[in-house]
């Protein structure tokens, strides 16, 4: 493509990020447009979820990740709709009113976002893990539970405040699940008068056969014996019902009812809504998780203008299976796509799989990297190393790396902040 | 006093942590409640509010910090009333119903608020700097303000864009002030293509007739010098109007109106609302900015089982003048009660004043100390060199100091995200 042509980018993920940093310096006139200002390094989220990192730690100003390529521009806002014909995107009215960005070249990867199968009313009452402010929210449950236990005098109530309730054995579920059960075994140990927080009952329920599907048997074994040492019971189950008091459960044996008052979403995603504009647009064909079936070369069928990547992609050219929602997947395909618009490949992308890793807990993790397979200490430190590695920044990477060293030896969570609305568990405050 | 007593403590800030701690392990019962579950280094909370760090770099869980004192309980909880006969305090009402706590001794110590001066309507305008909301809040304003900027194409709106207004000549004042200057000149000098921050409008307007009026006169022409060379003017002005695109302040040639899109205040505090129940309950006097005026060993007149300490008591039995709302009076009062508890003092209270300290933004600061009057880098390092001594967790320390030296060689502000409601400045997100 000749230089100078307009590349606009929908998103500051993983892939709209490398598109941009490999756009950079390249003669073509790229913006990068997205809702919030920072890139946000989503597998690590679950540990501001947790309070063992600050939402700042794992975050990067987008435009001082990319400030240094000058014909890159970083723009706030909202892409509502995409007008494929005249070639250009409307951003959401704000004060400015609303604005157009025309484009040559369109490359979308606006992500994914929690799905409850059918079931809106349950986001409120089980929050999944997308963003900082899911986060923060999350933090915020967990640790008002373990105060309002401390607080109560009936031991039913009390019970139901210690049981806490992760949906769906993925990664997310999986971390999340584990760094409960460490919070409640090591973090908060001695902080406690009234209650022993080791007594909290942590429950990972899968709808699948096991955990961690996308590894070997061997490693999901390997990886539930990692969740019972830290005192979390993994089930089989399909949730039916959840309101503020309880979850109902469908297992083998019938349904069952858990008194609880923390439950945690990580059970399904769906893609941006802006797949379904593109698909009303283009006509576009859509997977049932809402993704756009997009062509070898990630283009949608019949615009060549318009590559749709990350986990808003269902690629299945490769294994016939639709590639997973990774970071590493994203990152390679915004390569892809930058290198193929500066004429540097006409092949189609084929993802190359360096591994797969999961974290349970401190110094317990599972890999599969170079057709090797591991768990333990060894998969952990691995973990950490790729993680810190991958951090984009370097004054995060240095930071993550102090904050966790001190984790490690002190088994301490510093930012176990409770903060925003009703922060106090009480009233709003004067 | 006898062991087993039930010490109560209201407000975990400087003064209640320093008197929870000093209690620690003595035999009394000590209990320390809070509406929030983390001590709060607010001396660094304007560097939140200006990206340099993230809310969890500069808060510590109570929990935590207390937790290895047995005889010490922290409380989650709001407290809206005190029963002085029956001597016991009463929480807001919450998922648990409303509560009573007994005491046999309680310490107040919950802290002061902005005060508008009689203009409430003012705080959403305004936003003044309390508490790590506030900080994020501040935040989000001045980043989208230059956010808007860049995408602003009338030049006059532009410029209401890049103009910042700190109302307040005190420490608050100045830091906020000093940290906008380096924002605007360094941090995002290479981040936008249509604006150059550097022409930021950063004006800083003082009541009085000078900035830091708690220090000599040289130090704070020094102060202003400083400001100076980060582009922040000082003003001589009082506020007397705000709207949401502008500022009235009457200077000494008349009133003016400069027009501007994000006014920060740093001009006043009022104590807790607890000082005017204590009031009420015991008939105690009140100064004009509602602190408890206290006796010469902290308590309240004819209630020598009633502490007032920090920012809500006016302890004027020194030099005539009260004593000012700053961490080290807190820290010493919050020990000094709890001395006086063990029966290890009878004297009243004195308050060892150490010196004066303001930072002004990168290598620069004044101070006074031990005598001594000095600024620039000098200064700025001793500034450094405290704060950093008295982060309440080793952690915490280490990584503010991680931190710092980056920001230091790298004129970078990691934690500069935009969190929070309208945080893409456009329409709810999906």
């Amino acid at each position: 493509m000749e230089p100078g042509r307009r590349i606009l980018i929908v998103g500051g993920g993983f892939a709209g990020l490398y598109a941009a940093k490999s756009l950079g310096s390249s003669g073509f006139d790229v913006t990068l447009v997205d809702r919030r200002n920072f890139h946000l390094f989503q597998p690590l989220l679950y540990q501001v979820a947790t309070g063992g990192l600050s939402p700042g730690e794992i975050a990067s100003p987008l435009r001082y990740v990319l400030n240094r390529f000058r014909n890159v521009r970083v723009l706030l806002g909202e892409v509502v709709d995409i007008d494929v014909n005249a070639r250009r995107v409307l951003l959401a009215p704000d004060d400015l009113g609303a604005r157009e960005i025309p484009y040559d070249v369109l490359i979308v990867a606006a992500g994914a976002r929690h799905h409850y199968f059918g079931r809106p009313e349950w986001e409120p009452l089980a929050p999944g893990l997308k963003t900082i402010e899911d986060a923060t929210e999350i933090r915020r449950r967990i640790l008002l539970a373990f105060e309002a236990a401390e607080r109560e005098t009936d031991p039913e109530i009390r019970r139901a405040w210690l049981t806490f309730v992760v949906v769906g054995g993925g990664p997310t579920g999986v971390e999340l699940a584990g760094a409960l059960g460490e919070i409640a075994n090591d973090t908060l140990r001695k902080d406690f008068r009234s209650i022993n927080p080791a007594e909290a009952n942590i429950l990972l329920f899968e709808g699948g056969s096991r955990i961690l599907n996308s590894f070997t048997e061997e490693l999901s074994a390997a990886a539930e014996r990692s969740l019972i040492r830290l005192g979390v019971r993994t089930r089989r189950g399909i949730v039916t019902g959840i309101d503020a008091e309880a979850v109902t459960v469908k297992v083998e044996s019938g349904e069952i009812r858990i008194a609880t008052r923390t439950v945690l979403w990580a059970a399904g995603v769906q893609a941006s809504p802006l797949a379904q504009v593109l698909a009303d647009r283009t006509g576009c064909a859509l997977d049932p998780a809402g993704r756009v079936i997009v062509e070898p070369d990630l283009t949608i069928a019949g615009h060549p203008e318009i590559y749709v990547l990350g986990d808003m992609a269902h690629f299945a050219h490769q294994t016939g299976k639709p590639l997973p929602g990774v970071a590493p997947v994203a990152m390679q395909q915004g390569a892809y796509v930058a290198r193929r618009l500066r004429g540097r490949t006409q092949t189609p992308f084929r993802y190359a799989d360096k591994g797969n890793l999961a974290t349970i807990g401190r110094a317990a993790a599972v890999a599969e990297v170079f057709g090797l397979r591991f768990s333990g200490l060894p998969a952990w430190l691995l973990w950490l190393f790729i993680h810190i590695l991958y951090l984009i920044e370097t004054d995060n990477r240095l930071l993550v790396l102090t904050q966790w060293v001190f984790n490690y030896f002190t088994r301490n969570r510093g930012a176990r902040l409770i903060t925003g609305e009703g922060a106090a568990g009480a009233a709003p405050r004067g």
